[in-house]
């Protein structure tokens, strides 16, 4: 149930070094991001102005293995490990060739636009989040 | 021999009146002109770490007709518009629907990334630019 | 009447050739003329929150005459050359070490962002506005 | 031993949700860290081009407590804890108000641009960082 998705790694979203500049890695994290909830049926242009729920980043836990460069195809994986009442916990890895480049633990909450207080996700949003939820055990029917 | 493709105006490509932020866009034009000069056989990539030759900006105006929405697919048009020695001008639409957001008129120009000058266009990458070049008049076998 | 601020050029707003990525200069430019209107007092978080005006940009040319290098201080200029009933003209000027490295003419309107239609420069902002207004003629009195 | 600096949230450091986007933060993150160095006599242009060393994130752990809003003044800490061979550990504390908005736990490596290994801090670089590591126990005279 991992989503999946690529981007190529352009010539702005490069330093003066030659490699990825890390915090264009996460402009272009944000934005598979919205591919994931766009594809469940929960696209942000809607969620934002119609139900008035945003998706604010409070945890982001990132680990750099290797340098990304200019051209490369970075492949992102996307995993949901946990859907609680507000939060939303991914797990992230993107790779090139195969070779891991960095990965990150991350934790969303649906967040009221109005009130700024976290809000429980609608229904809809968590039935189709639970679709991709990871199992971590295949035998537990609880899973 | 237009090149087209396009983009999606993605969350963090707006700003807080919910609209496009203009810098956001010309990063995506950046994006797109590298993958036109890909498609020429002319990647980047190979550009800087080979031939040591940029193609920085020297000249560019920008119309803005309309606002472009999170959400909106951004069709990208690129036309060449004229090949100079060294320098090369395009013209650019970008639509939503079918209603042009913005124009523009731009000039790039092959720079040594070694001595920072003007170089000629090399003969293969010149010959690729010239079959998409636009022809004004059909009837002018010179064209 | 100039208004003058620098910016740094930063690591992050260079690209793999070292010099300045253009849409990075564009992001600055917002900023310094965020802190212009600041300075007339007429600061944006209150216009798009109470006044529930934007100054989206509808024209920009631009001209890069130098590369900007990473570390340079950037000199900034804004001129304010025209007050239209809705629009503003702006020349810009940005330079390091009183060497030019780009210029820009820029136009921006005052426009409503409930209905994304132009709206006329309040009395106030008019006003601090005309204070900054180039006087192209020191011998016209009307000037 | 404190490094302090402040930066504004602009605009175009904002989301269509109203408040800071948080790909942003990180860029402005990058530009407060060069100013460190800059402090520490080790500015990063002349590190790049003269010593062909860059300081690369390997790690970065982040929590955002407080959303950030357009025209906020953040106010960075940055406190040095950890001066290994080749590693350097930050704690970097974001406020606004004295209300802590972000923090975050870091750590870069001193890479050689040429090679992409780690490689040690030259010893005027140490000694300079050396100067700011913070003392977690005033009465250990090793410390």
């Amino acid at each position: 149930m991992t989503f999946r998705t690529s981007r190529r790694l352009n010539f702005g979203d490069c330093d003066p070094s030659g490699i990825a500049y890390f915090p264009s890695y996460l402009h272009l994290l944000v934005g598979v991001l919205e591919e994931f909830f766009e594809e469940l049926g929960a696209g942000w242009p809607g969620m934002i102005a119609e139900r008035r729920i945003g998706v604010p980043t409070v945890r982001l836990d990132l680990t750099f293995q290797r340098p990304g460069s200019h051209g490369n195809t970075l492949d992102f994986e996307i995993r949901v490990v946990r859907i609680g009442t507000t939060s939303l916990d991914f797990k992230h890895a993107v790779s090139c060739d195969r070779q891991e480049l960095w990965t990150a633990i991350h934790r969303v909450v649906a967040t009221s636009l109005d009130t700024h207080k976290a809000c429980p996700w609608p229904d809809d949003i968590r039935a189709a989040l639970t679709t991709h939820l990871e199992r971590t055990n295949a035998h537990d029917p609880a899973a």
